[in-house]
């Protein structure tokens, strides 16, 4: 069996981190696993985060209106991307299995890593109009978010002030990592390491050691299959009517539960699954 | 009555495209309303997307770790934020309304927008401990997101392909802007202009042009007010008994849809209220 290969796409400003140390511990764990290991550590590189024309060599497709997905698509397919994102999905290609490790700004991952997936995920390369979702180009990848948080656990439930965590990272689980076919798992979630105890935050390390251990056998978090949807103009990429009648027969019916992988158990306890 | 004043925080590389024409019919109608209009370019000014030590005048508090958001709140308290970050919050201060134009990257905001985000709501200036959601620094100013979808609306429903357009603003509209205080105005989203006659285009831009006459009068989205929470460390944020009870009784229990405003109707429709 060929060497596996990870990357680790990392956006934290200091290598005091708990972030560094989480992204040092995913290193040391995978390698000792003998698995190739990439890190793109995105403040080191300086990398830009703005999508522009500058990401694209040669002449632009039409200059007097700039799209940029369009002249990312076509710039790919002719290998005139800037050094730096085509060095990035030379890595992508490589790659069994994708870490995010970041803090969560505002939710969700810095600009710094949003500018990674706005301009190395381009169209072609990543996804079509073809390959999207479970028929996705990267559908034998793995694929994982890693972050910290600022707030406690309880902050983050379904009945609490900030919602649940699930619906948080329903963007980024669903509509970058499982569009672009990833084998999507568990997010690993590290609470509030700044207001946690140096033992408490040795502790989550040594859970996350242990978890990257397996982490090829894991199972992803599962969404609705394509299948479900009637992915034409004409229906509207809506559910199918057949399926449609039996979620709607379930406890919660059709929520936005269907695309988080089940319908919601009565006590809406929606907590991911760890390994 | 002191003249009102709107930003908008645009982020579109093309002056021929139709963000640039929904940005140009905003400042048209809220000026002819007579109110004073700002503009931030974020591409034409090249803001800087990353959030870097550069943000920050002068020595650090901790040059062995650095920690974006502790080290952005003593500059904001002393007056040392970098002039462009400092530029924004003046911007910001003065504006009854802030619009956020764009084209949806990755369901949500291009990496640019998510670097003014990151770099100019700072806490302090925009939000503490004391001060978020009901009780946010900004509750007396309005915001909202407007924005431009490749795909058609049918595909962003609840039961259909991407989900719940509302799930997919959520971090967004709850996590960024009612966090910080806004009274949040429903999304005006432009259904796959791209994909659109001229004249429905321009339809488009009228339905705009005719909303933004009447956007101080608007009612904004609900969402659930903080007194539903009991904002302890004790009882973790979470929803007080009582009012759990009660949202329990209806009929879709407890889900985000109490953070949404509203419990699901029977039919599961979660359009936006557009005045």
């Amino acid at each position: 069996m060929a060497q596996k290969t990870a990357l680790i796409v990392y956006a934290h400003q200091s290598p005091a981190s708990f972030n560094a140390a989480a992204r040092d511990v995913a290193v040391q764990a995978l390698t000792k696993k003998g698995y190739k290991v990439l890190v793109s550590d995105l403040y080191a590189m300086k990398f830009k985060a703005s999508a522009t024309a500058e990401d694209i060599k040669g002449d632009l497709q039409n200059p007097e209106h700039f799209v940029y997905n369009n002249e990312m698509m076509v710039a790919w397919k002719e290998g005139r991307l800037s050094d730096d994102v085509a060095e990035e999905q030379h890595k992508v290609e490589q790659a069994d299995l994708i870490i995010f490790q970041y803090p969560l700004y505002w939710f969700t991952i810095p600009a710094i890593m949003k500018g990674w997936i706005d301009r190395v995920l381009t169209q072609g390369f990543a996804f079509s109009m073809q390959n999207m979702y479970d028929n996705g180009i990267f559908k034998n990848k793995r694929a994982m978010l890693s972050f910290t948080t600022g707030g406690m656990e309880s902050m983050y439930k379904d009945d609490s002030l900030h919602g649940d965590i699930n619906i948080l990272l329903w963007p980024l689980q669903n509509g970058v990592l499982r569009f672009c076919g990833f084998q999507v798992l568990a997010p690993q979630i590290f609470w509030s390491p700044a207001y946690t105890p140096p033992e408490g935050r040795a502790a989550m390390l040594d859970g996350w050691r242990e978890r990257l251990g397996g982490v090829f056998e894991e199972k992803p978090l599962s969404f609705a299959p394509s299948e479900y949807f009637d992915l034409s103009f004409q229906a509207g990429f809506c559910l199918r009517p057949e399926v449609k009648d039996k979620l709607a027969s379930e406890p919660y019916g059709i929520t936005t539960a269907h695309h988080l992988g089940k319908p919601l158990p009565p006590n809406n306890q929606t907590k991911p699954k760890q390994n």
